[in-house]
């Protein structure tokens, strides 16, 4: 995957819906020249909107499909700009679950402009299936009331925060947006479910004794979706620290009205239950707040509090950063 | 899927590995002719032993694989005799992970014998990812303590008890010997991770209010390799009633000497837990005794002692029946 990259947006219902897009905007600023968006558009990354010539003119070599939909579908509105980018002499990168070259137009014009269709959710990777047996190494997970509220963001700044404090850590992806800023690792909800936890221990595989694992989690096991696929992550990650990432304006789990957000020592409880099956040791080490939508007063008093009624450091990752929390690691 | 079958059983390594093919010579008896056994078998299934020509000449129509290994993959030393079933004019149907067509020899002696290839585990039903809505209809689902102890068993005796007590009742398959044994269905651990609990939707969709689905369960929340897919069938069920399924003799998980089986009533309390949140009125119905390894006097005493224990109607599928477990659901 070349860059630098055109973020495309596509019709995102909102800001959550282009977080493909915003990680990679965040944490690889210098490989992204700006943003294609289309009519109707809710998400803005505030970076320069381009259209296929001026990126072009501007370098970029990828466009790479930044938002995401449940069940990772391709979207029939998208083909017409999606070749015109082919044309215009971008390769094209996704995280959907369906090839790119599904859609005969996209491998038409792929073929007829010499341009690379690069699929990162499909992965040709050999899996077995999990068998629970220790390994050597430590591992931290995050793992989260609800999807889309910043397991990954949690892990990036925790695998940061790791190495400045002398930590030999490293960020283990698990999905589309994590693989596509590590440049390596796995997309851990497109595998076959048979190797969901087999996927998660060669995610995480053996290795020095104080080598750390910072293994982005995926989903909630209180999201009706994907629990199973976090449930899978968390037996084959067989973690030693989690970390709870929350939301704490959120209500409902996303995308389902009916289904309310759990309580947080709710879910720290049914995240150590399960967890002890493949490490008795298990233990939080701390909670790391998406605090986007609190002021700066409000997400003082929440982290105030939470820090005094779960005993455990808060911060939010992209303010207070995870000082505290690696800390409580050792 | 065109019977009668020969149930080929290779090199089982015990006669759990053989479990497809018993349970289709269980279920459907009168579809098979014969068994055939590679050297080192370990598994037999008390049906004649049959050679390809012997097979052919009874009017075997396919052959079907009925052994199971970890990871559903095709054994190399299986392929002399499945190009010779080709050869003697049988199909050949495998609920494998990796198509049969993977092997060159087995795709070419199709291709020149004129025979199919039928991978049962392998669907193009298109799937979205699973939603919480609760669905009109009830449901019953058969959870375990482990792997291969008598889900998939329990689950149709259920069905047939409930048609016998008046009951409009279908067993929906989840798994490859369920499949071929209900000839409809969707083998759960085969689908793409993000899909298992809209999979589990699909398999037991909406139906009339009285009419009951009586679902196949898959592994345990308490299998570190498979357990992702019991909590995603388990959300996707958004089960009314649980029966619970256990080896008395067993004490550690199937091919994991590191893991021993979870208590009866801590199996429980985790299924609840998952389970409620899809269906907060869910509940145990009964529990599902597979006492093979017991002796008669060692059975009844073990089933009245943890009906005692438990407050539940206790009985083994095969010897006591379904029946006291099916008044319960009233």
């Amino acid at each position: 995957m070349e860059h630098p990259y055109l973020l495309f947006l596509g019709n995102a219902k909102d800001q959550l819906a282009a977080k493909t897009a915003q990680g990679v905007a965040d944490w690889r600023p210098e490989w992204c020249v700006g943003q294609l968006r289309l009519e109707g558009c809710k998400a803005d990354l505030g970076i320069p909107d381009l259209t296929l010539p001026e990126a072009a003119e501007k370098g970029a070599k990828t466009l790479l499909i930044g938002v995401v939909n449940p069940g990772g579908v391709m979207n029939n509105d998208w083909t017409t700009v999606l070749v015109d980018a082919l044309a215009a002499g971008l390769d094209i990168a996704s995280g959907l679950h369906s090839p790119l070259s599904d859609t005969r137009e996209l491998a038409q014009a792929a073929e007829k402009h010499g341009r690379k269709l690069i699929d990162v959710r499909i992965s040709d990777q050999h899996l077995d299936t999990g068998t629970g047996v220790k390994r050597s190494g430590k591992r931290v997970l995050t793992v989260g009331t609800d999807c889309s509220l910043g397991k990954k963001y949690t892990a990036l700044a925790l695998e940061k925060e790791m190495r400045a404090q002398g930590f030999d850590a490293d960020f283990c992806a698990t999905g589309q947006t994590g693989v596509m800023i590590a440049g390596r690792g796995l997309a851990i909800d497109a595998v076959v479910a048979d190797f969901i936890s087999g996927a998660a221990e060669w995610i995480s595989p053996e290795a020095d004794p104080d080598h750390w694992h910072v293994i982005e989690g995926q989903g909630s096991l209180f999201h009706p979706a994907f629990a199973g696929v976090s449930l899978g992550l968390l037996h084959g990650s067989q973690p030693d620290a989690l970390v709870l990432c929350h939301e704490p304006t959120r209500t409902n789990m996303r995308n389902l009205p009916g289904h309310p957000i759990p309580g947080l020592q709710e879910c720290m409880d049914l995240n150590l239950t399960a967890a002890r099956l493949t490490n008795k040791n298990v233990r939080f080490v701390g909670i790391s707040v998406n605090s986007s939508e609190l002021d700066d007063a409000a997400r003082k008093k929440y982290l105030t509090e939470t820090e005094e009624k779960y005993g455990l450091p808060c911060a939010d990752p992209l303010i207070e950063g995870m000082g505290r929390i690696v800390e409580n690691l050792s």
